[in-house]
């Protein structure tokens, strides 16, 4: 015997799914227990474009964690016979390869029983015979009610949101931004500790970012998101291979300490570990038409000196940067953040296409 | 600040879509209630194929204006609860390229309630392995309610077609023929003019084709379709650069001219636009693995010399031969075509899957 | 005239469509009333991976072919308004290039009212970037409700189900196995003569396997499957072109004949086919990044010396192997094959997630 009739016999192929979810549903309703329902803020979102990160104040975030958690508290509530998004149909629109976005996305959108329409090759499309974003742009307004795009140009958001007259999410623009990955992170860091929404928080915390501020656009996103709980951050360290001469944006570093971050920089990782309770890590940056492994020396392993009580996360896919030595260790929380980025875009397409009212809890 | 995150800033990202619909919507009701419902010539639709223009008579297109101008006149009517295509399983085939002929497809079909399948790309497919269309063909029947087909091959349609046990529509074969695009062309000069539904309008129009009937597959069936119109055009007018050797396929003129249209040829563009009502320009013709852009001398822009009551039309997507500059203005009626392809799209799928009673007014 | 427009002037293209059914429909009424419910076997299926060929025993083997029987015996009844798949997700997953059998799952699953998220094509997912397949299966777990998939890497199955909690299905894993195209190709012979479902048939058969065992999945798997019905198997002729020097894997043939079947080997296709009753004919093998085609001289006809009543089945797509000569006579069976697979996946899929209940006689 060879192939998996051999491992059927051998047992490695069991009938009955043996893998626990031991990491996946962290407290999603100790989170939504904690926030109280302001609906105003969600129902504001209606119709709006999602392009940056800088678009979010703090109480709309509360909501939107909130309304994610409802979700995911009760992943089968809201599927049949509710469905807040029927009749809705979305433009899933990658320009640039990704299969995990795209379907975080779209399992977000068909949960809640909407239609989609994928486009997920540039080279299938117009715009490979030279048609403009712009006017890709009106096509979609005819077609559909919702545009989620990736493209590795970081001008394209805004090309596209200048035409469009149904609402669009930047779902990673280039080296720019990816605002609805921030939000995912943000929102497991919620669910970890839900303490950390009070204004001041009693325990703050102190935060690793392993990557370059300047160059990788779920770390600019992040940070942008984290200014709206200084609060919370004891410090944010940002470490990094040395490599780059410019760790920052223009600007980037002065608007994060004006809005109450403390940020530190430093090349030792190791030496960092022991005192951080959140690790961010990514080692990915988008480059004109692919992308670069950065920092190759910054590695995160079940030995690494991590504090007992530190989480991990990690906007995956992953290379060599996190050791799967990590994935049956209380430090996964990366698994978590996956699988809540799916209930956090449920929130927010369900308040961008107008069906707010039929998930809020008092209408 | 650099990217979207200081756009935003700028004030250029608004939280309100700003963008009016001002050439998107153009009187549609007008047309509805220019025309009679007959509803048997669409019930003779029911299970039939699509291969050519050449297959609709005059009170067939009257009708499908009619159901198109219905559907695009109260969008949301048809969409929850009644969902005509519910249950309906469309196979969309695009084995050339396109975004905006499958999404337009695909739109229509989503918005009855319908489900789809899609293939994007003859690379991933059978047909890469040496099947032949008709093998898929025989696929096609067990698998789907509907097919839309697009090949670069002007064969493809009859070969499928030859097996097919369920309805095809042909979405471009080739140089040869795009009847729903000719469709929609039409739709969106009675719905400029509902007047010139009339068998003998009082007012005839000149209608300026820039292009190559031989060779495009647009003219080809939009030239069709007028002749089903000919009491209403003055003349037709085929602008073309003098490149060409041969501007029609034997006996397609001749046909038309059969028919009752008067067609007269010019290379002078800026010459003719001052007496044309409606101007039709395209500039691509499909060749065997791709297309050919034609006419480069031949261009309109907000400072072409167009009769201010006219109309400009375009397939798209467009190149150089379409400047920009002529979209805010009141000539631009290319974006109107865009969108009421979807409508009548709707229409003729309706029709086809044997759904027609759902849609009718009086049953 | 040229084109689709002549062949429709010609009469080639009827607006009725003239094919029928000859072949398709064959007799699932009567396999359907050959078998008596016993749904404890397909409620066991609930949540189970479906790796081999060799998990399914003949208890479970009959109760799937009833189910598949009463899908295709009454396509339209568990259409609308019942769909049993409603709000489920299905991730479909072919990185190794495929319509037939793609589409043949998601028309299972859309016939049965779920959803679904197609990845087409390897290039443009994170596996191209280096991703591991236990992550994209970590991912698979948060995105749907049941993966099928299929992969040139005969491990990759192994390695999803060691992370998934959802059931995958193997829809052809490299050269090892393909068990619903066996499932779908035994559902065939068993619509042909129900009375093969006797412990010991009256008459038994003689099946002549053209192809290599060592080296294609739908025959491996095929061959295993038809030693759960050994009683009505008088012999099985491998029948193969002699350039491989090892026709079976090792311990592959021994385990076949300590089942009870009788296998023999031939290089003599048109000496066997007068006592063969069913021709199963094969060509192509997988390799690493394509596939080879084998026994290039091993060809059926309309004038091979078939058995009058002798069928031939063929998993397709074919190449010169099997001549369409073939198509319009008694012994295709081919695309009845095609057609039922179809609803034999329709059957798994909906025990697989737990929906039996919704379709079984009696609750």
């Amino acid at each position: 015997m060879v192939g998996v009739e051999k491992a059927i016999f051998d047992g490695a192929a069991s009938f009955e799914p043996s893998q626990p979810d031991v990491y996946g549903n962290a407290h999603p309703k100790d989170l939504l227990r904690a926030i109280t329902e302001e609906h105003e803020y969600l129902l504001a979102l209606a119709r709006s474009h999602i392009a940056s990160a800088a678009q979010f104040e703090r109480p709309l975030l509360l909501q939107l964690f909130r309304l994610a958690a409802k979700y995911e508290a009760n992943p089968e509530r809201f599927a049949t016979p509710i469905k807040p998004l029927s009749g809705k149909l979305l433009i899933s629109a990658f320009y640039e390869p990704s299969t995990r976005t795209r379907l975080s996305f779209e399992s977000a959108w068909h949960r809640l029983g909407g239609d989609i329409m994928s486009i997920t090759d540039r080279s299938t499309t117009g715009i490979a015979k030279g048609e403009s974003l712009s006017d890709v742009a009106e096509m979609f307004n005819n077609y559909g009610d919702c545009v989620v795009l990736r493209d590795n140009r970081e001008e394209s958001v805004m090309e596209m949101m200048d035409k469009l007259r149904i609402p669009i999410i930047n779902a990673g623009n280039g080296c720019d931004e990816h605002p609805t990955q921030a939000l995912a992170d943000l929102y497991t860091i919620m669910k970890w500790k839900p303490a950390l929404l009070a204004e001041e928080p009693a325990e703050k915390i102190r935060i690793g970012v392993v990557g370059v501020p300047r160059r990788m656009r779920t770390v600019r996103s992040l940070l942008t998101l984290l200014s709206r709980f200084s609060g919370m951050v004891e410090e944010i360290v940002v470490i990094h291979d040395g490599a780059d001469e410019e760790l920052y944006a223009p600007g980037q570093k002065e608007n994060l300490v004006r809005e109450g971050l403390r940020i530190r920089e430093s090349t030792d990782l190791n030496g960092e570990l022991p005192d951080l309770d959140v690790v961010y890590i990514n080692a990915i940056a988008w480059v004109k038409d692919g992308f670069e492994v950065m920092g190759g020396n910054l590695k995160l392993n079940a030995n690494s000196p991590l504090k007992k009580s530190a989480i991990v996360l990690h906007p995956l896919a992953r290379g060599d940067e996190l050791c799967t030595s990590l994935d049956n260790t209380q430090h996964n929380w990366y698994f978590a953040q996956a699988r809540g980025a799916v209930f956090m875009r449920m929130a927010l397409l369900t308040c961008m296409v107008q069906r707010t009212e039929m998930v809020m809890d008092i209408v």
